[in-house]
C-alpha cells in the first residue's frame, strides 16, 4: 500500500520514533511504500515531500525534533486547503494517511476523513492533555528535562537562602508542572486546573521559613492563573499575556509571581523560565518504546482498515479510539496525582494556597 | 503511631523517595514517628536503627542507594532469625512495620505478619518482574541508563562496522532487555523467557550484513538462556556460571555470545557488560514519582489498617493487594511487548533468532 | 592549625569539591582542624558557624551548592563590618583564613589581610573572567548545561524553521557564550566585549536563509550590547535594564532581540533565557578535579604561610599570586576563540554582524 | 585546493567535530573542496571516498562516531599497502592529506610525508596519551562518562557496604583512571605508571573499614599491573591477558582484583567493566571545542604549507610540531596530578598501595 505521513504542531521528543517504527513495520511486514509530507498540512497544500524508506530512517531513533518537518499551518482555515490537500494525495497515489499531532492536526484528520480519505490519527501532545488516550509521548522527556533543572535550582536555592519560581509548559493542563514538580521536589505546584491565590502562596512559603526552611521551590504552568479572590495586590493577568506578536510573553506569570512573593515575604525571589528547552532532544527510553507502540499500533489500524480513528493508550495497551473522541476533549490532570502531590505538603495552608 | 521501615535486597533508583515519602505524609498527616532499621534485616536481628524525621529525609529525593542502607540478609534463613526481629520490633515500641523489597524481603514480612506484626509491604525490584503490580520503580531508571548506553555504544558499532553484544539485567525475566533494547534500536534482544539458538542469532547478522548494514547490536539478558537445540557448536552454559565465590560471573553470556558470533560470522564483535551502574544513581522523573505514590500508598494503608498487604500499581492506580499473591509470581514479560520487538524486526530470520 | 573557611558570592558547580579537598588534606596531611563560617562573609559578622570535619564533607563531591551556603554580603559597604569581622576571628581562635569566591569576596579578603589576618584566596566565577587565573571551576559544567541546551533546541528550530535567540550568563565578559556557543553550533555568537549592530545580525540570518538553512541558533550573552551605530531601528538598552526591585529583568536582551530580527526578517523567532540552571548542579568531571586542585593549593599555601594570595591556573599548573591581581582585572575572551568562532562562520557579514 | 581527509584507529568522540570545522573553514575561508576516505586507511588502500561539502558536515557536531568510519587498516603492514595509497591520493586529485588517528595512524602518515605526500596530522587518543600535546579530543568526554558512572556506583556500594572495583580504559597511561578517580571520589586508583601490590591495596580499604567507612571505590586502568614483588597471593597477570582471538579479555584485571580483596579482605567486592561505553556517544562541550580547534589549526597549516606536521595543544594554544615527535613518545600521566590524588588519600598506605 503507498501511505502518506505528516508531523503537525510543536516540535516533541520521539517524534522519529514514531515515524521510524510505521516505516520499519510497512516495509517488513506488509511491503508498503511511504511519501513524507513535509512541515505538516503545508506539504499537502503545497505538495510538498519525500520518499520515505528504511535508509531515511536509519538512525532517527534517539534524535529530537522531526525528519519530515512540522508547522502549525491549518488547511482548514483557508478557503480552498482541505481540497488542495485531497488533491495531493491524489497526485501522490497515496491510498492512506498517517497524520501525528495534536488536537488541531488532528480535527484537518477527522475533517479529510469526512471527505473520504483514509487517516489514521496519533496523538501527539507534549502537555499529556488529549482526550482518550493515557500517556502521550513526549511528556515524560519533558517531565525528566524539568525535574534536573529543578534539582539544579535546588542547589542554588538552598545555597542563597532563596525563593526560586520555575515556570514549565502547560497551557491548559498542568500535568508537566503537577508531575516534574511531585519528582523534583517543588514546595508549591500551580497549574492552570486550580486557580490560586498569590497571598497564599506567599503564607506557605513564609510558613516554610518559619520551620527553618529558608530556600523553596514553586513550579508554576505557563498557565497557570491568579484566582479572581487574590485581593487588590494581585496583578492583572490580561496585562502581561501578549506581545505584539500576539505570543505569550516569555516568562509572563514567572516573573510576576516572583515579583508578588517577594514583595509579600520579602524573601529573595528569583524566576526561571525552561522554555523551548523542555520539547527538544533526544527522547527517554519510555517515550521511544511509546512513540514506537504508537507508530506499530497506527500501521496496524491502516492494514485492519480502521479510519477515522486514532491510536490510543488505554491501561498499557495500544488501542483503536474515534479520531472525534481525541479532538473534542481536553484533559485535565488526574485527581490521584494532585492528592499525591497535597500528600507530600507540609500544611492544609499549601494546599489552599494552591486553591486545593 | 510508631512505625518501622526497613529496604532490603539490591539497590535500586527510588528507594530514598519512598522513604522521603513515607515520612512527609505520616509525620504531616498523621503525625507518626518513625525508626528506620538499618540493612535490611539484619537491622531488625540485630537492632540498628536509626531515628527518621523530617531532617532526615530532606533533600534525598535525588539520591539514589538507601539512607538506611540494605543486605540480602534472610532471617527466615537462621533458627531464632524471625524472634529476634519480633523482639526488636517489639523493644523499640513498633506498631507497624513498612518493608521495602522484593520477593525474598517480602516472604520475611509475611512471616512475621504471619506471627501478628502489622505489616505493610512495598515491592522493589529493578526488573520490574514481581507479580502483582504493572511497575516497579528503579526498572525505568535502568532502562534510561542502558538505552543511554546503546546510543553510544551505536556511534562505536558503526564507526568500526562491529557487533555489539550489550549485557543488562534480569536474571530470570527479559524486560529491561526488551524496554531498553527497543528504545535503543537493538537488532536482535535476547531474553530468559525465549530461549536462543546461537545459529539463527548469527544468521539475522549475517542477513543484515547482507542488506549493506554492517554494524549491529544485540542486547542479551544476563539470564538469557541458549535453547537445547543450539547443535554442537554451542557452549554449556553451566560452563560459565559462577566463580569461585558463587558469584554469577560477570559476563557470562555476553563473553561467550561476542565470541560464538565473531566464530560463526566472521564479524569483529565486542562485548559490553553494564553491570552495577544500571542500579544506582538518581532516579528518573517517573521513577521519583512512582516511588512516591508506593510511599504514600503504604502509609495510608497503615492508617486503613491494610495489614499483611502490598501496595501495588495496578492499571495506574495504586491499589492494596495480598503480599502473598506478590511473593509467589515471577512475572514473565508482556507478550505484546515482545509483538513491539517483532514488528521493528526486519525478517522471520530475527524472531526465530531470538526463538521467538 | 585552626583554619576558618567561607564562600561567597553566586552559587557554582565545584564549591563543595573545593572544601572537601581542603578539609582532607588539612585533616589528613597536616593535622589541621577547620570552621566553616556560613552564607559568606555574613557568617563573620554575625559569627555562624558549623564545624568541618572528614564527615561534614563526605558525600559532597557530587553535590552543585555549597554546604557553607553563600550570600553577597559585604562587611566593607557597613561602617563595622570588617571589624566584626576580625572580632569573630579571634573569637574563633582562628589562624588562617581560606575565602573562595569572586573579585568582591576577594575584595574583603584583601581588606582582612591588610588588617593582618592570614588570608588565602580561591578565585570563584561561573563566567571565567577573574583576572590572573586561566579557567575557574563551575565554566565547564555551565559550558556542557548550555552545549546541551543548545542541542535541544537546534532539534526544535530544525523542525520549525525556527531562529532561537538563547541568553547565557555574562554580564561582562562572553566566555560561556563564545565557548557553549562554538561547542553547539551557533550560528552567530553575540558578547560583551564587542557590541553588535542588530541589522547586521539579521542580514546574516537572511543569507542563512537565501542560501537553503532555515533556523538559525544565536547565542547571546545577557551583557551584550548593542552597538551605538545601531541605527533607527534600535531599541533602547536602557529600556529594558532593571526592574523595580532593581534585578536585572529576566530575559532582557533575548527578548528585545528575538522581536527585532523577526521584525527585520520576518522569519519566526523565539526566545530561552537558560537563567539559574546554569549555576546549579552537579559539576562536570573537569570542574571537580580543577575545583580540588584549587582546594589543595590553597590549603599547601597556607601551610607554606603565602599569605594574601590566591591560587590561580596558569598554562595547567596550580600557582599562587597576590589577591590584588586577581581583583584588579576583568578578564576578556581570548583572541584565539574569536578567531575560532569566526573560522566557523559562513561569511564576513556574519563577523561583521557580530562586530568583528 | 583538493584536500583528502581520513579518521583511524578507536572511536573517539570529536571526531565528527574535527571533521566539520576543517570542512566549515576549508570551504568558507579557503574555498577548497574535501575528499573524505573511509574507513581509515583502508579507504586509501581501496579507494573507497565519499565527497565532503558543507551539507555532508551538518548536523554532526553533536554526533559520536566518525562519518567516515575507521579501521585499524595499516598500509604499512603489507608490501604494496603505501603504494596504493599513494595511487588512490593520486587517482583522486588529493593536492593534501589531513589524517586523524593515533600514534599507528599517524606513523603511516610520517610514511607518505617521507614519500612525498604533503600531510597534516590530527592527533586522536582517548587516553590522552600521545606525546607533544596537551590534551586530545575525547579525553574529557570518557572522564565524565566514567565520573557519572562512579557516581552512580557510590550510591550502591554505600547502600550495600561494598568494594566496588571499577575497571577504565588506559592500557599503557592512566589518565583516564587518574583524572576520573578524583572526580568520581575513589579511593584508590591504579594506573599502568606505578605496579601496585595488592596486600597493600587490601590494607588500606581494611583500614578505611576501621575508621567506620564501610564501603570503598577502587578505580583501575585496564593495563594497571601487579608489582613483581606481589608476594604468593598475586595472580599471574599473563594468564588473565587474551582470549583466543587475542583480544585482551573483558574485565580481566577488574575480575581478578575483586577476587584477591575480596579474599584478602573478606569484604563482599565486585567488578564493574566499562568498556566500550566509555568512548562513543556526543562529545562534551569541552571537547566539541578542542576538536574544532584541532581541525581549524589543520586546515589553516595545510594552506600555510606547513607538512608532514601535526596540530598540537600547548598551554591552551594550537601549535603545530613535527608528526615524528608525535609518534615516537607515549606520554604518562602529570606527576601533579598524582601528587592531587595523593593529597586526597587518607593516610600513607594507601599511597603506598598504589605504589606511590
Amino acid at each position: 500500500m503507498k501511505i502518506g505521513m505528516l508531523t503537525g504542531g510543536g516540535d516533541c521528543p520521539g517524534l522519529n520514533a514514531v515515524i521510524r517504527a510505521i516505516v520499519r513495520k510497512g516495509v517488513f511486514t506488509y511491503e508498503d511504500e511511504f511519501v513524507g509530507f513535509l512541515e505538516g498540512w503545508r506539504g499537502l497544500i503545497e505538495n510538498l515531500s519525500m520518499p520515505l524508506d528504511l535508509e531515511a530512517v536509519a538512525g532517527i531513533l534517539p534524535r529530537g525534533g522531526t525528519i519530515l518537518r512540522t508547522s502549525r499551518t491549518n488547511p482548514a482555515k483557508r478557503p480552498d486547503g482541505i481540497d488542495r490537500c485531497l488533491d495531493t494525495l491524489e497526485k501522490n497515489g497515496v491510498q492512506a494517511l498517517i497524520a501525528i499531532g495534536g488536537d488541531d492536526t488532528l480535527s484537518v484528520a477527522q475533517k479529510l476523513h469526512e471527505r473520504g480519505t483514509r487517516v489514521v490519527g496519533i496523538p501527539k501532545t507534549i502537555d499529556n492533555d488529549l482526550g482518550g488516550t493515557d500517556y502521550t509521548f513526549g511528556f515524560d522527556t519533558a517531565c525528566n528535562i524539568v525535574c534536573e533543572a529543578l534539582d539544579r535550582v535546588h542547589t542554588t536555592a538552598e545555597a542563597h537562602n532563596r525563593v526560586m519560581v520555575v515556570e514549565v509548559m502547560g497551557r491548559d493542563a498542568g500535568w508537566i508542572a503537577l508531575y516534574s514538580g511531585i519528582a523534583g521536589g517543588a514546595d508549591v505546584i500551580l497549574i492552570p486546573e486550580r486557580p490560586f491565590d498569590v497571598d497564599k502562596v506567599a503564607d506557605s512559603i513564609r510558613e516554610r521559613h518559619e520551620r527553618g526552611l529558608y530556600f523553596s521551590i514553586i513550579v508554576v504552568a505557563e498557565g497557570a492563573k491568579f484566582s479572581s479572590e487574590g485581593g487588590q495586590g494581585s496583578p492583572v493577568l490580561s496585562d502581561m499575556g501578549k506581545d505584539e506578536f500576539g505570543h505569550v510573553k516569555l516568562g509572563g506569570i514567572a516573573n510576576i509571581l516572583a515579583r508578588e512573593i517577594e514583595k509579600r515575604t520579602g524573601f529573595e525571589t528569583r524566576a526561571v523560565v525552561l522554555g523551548h528547552i523542555q520539547r527538544g532532544g533526544s527522547p527517554s527510553a519510555f517515550d521511544r518504546v511509546l512513540a514506537t507502540r504508537y507508530g506499530l499500533g497506527a500501521i496496524d489500524m491502516v492494514h485492519r482498515g480502521e479510519f477515522g480513528s486514532m491510536a490510543a493508550l488505554r491501561a498499557n495497551k495500544i488501542v483503536s479510539i474515534p479520531l472525534v473522541d481525541a479532538i473534542t476533549r481536553n484533559r485535565a490532570v488526574d485527581d490521584e496525582m494532585i492528592q499525591v502531590a497535597d500528600g507530600l505538603f507540609a500544611r492544609t495552608a499549601d494546599r489552599e494556597a494552591a486553591g486545593r
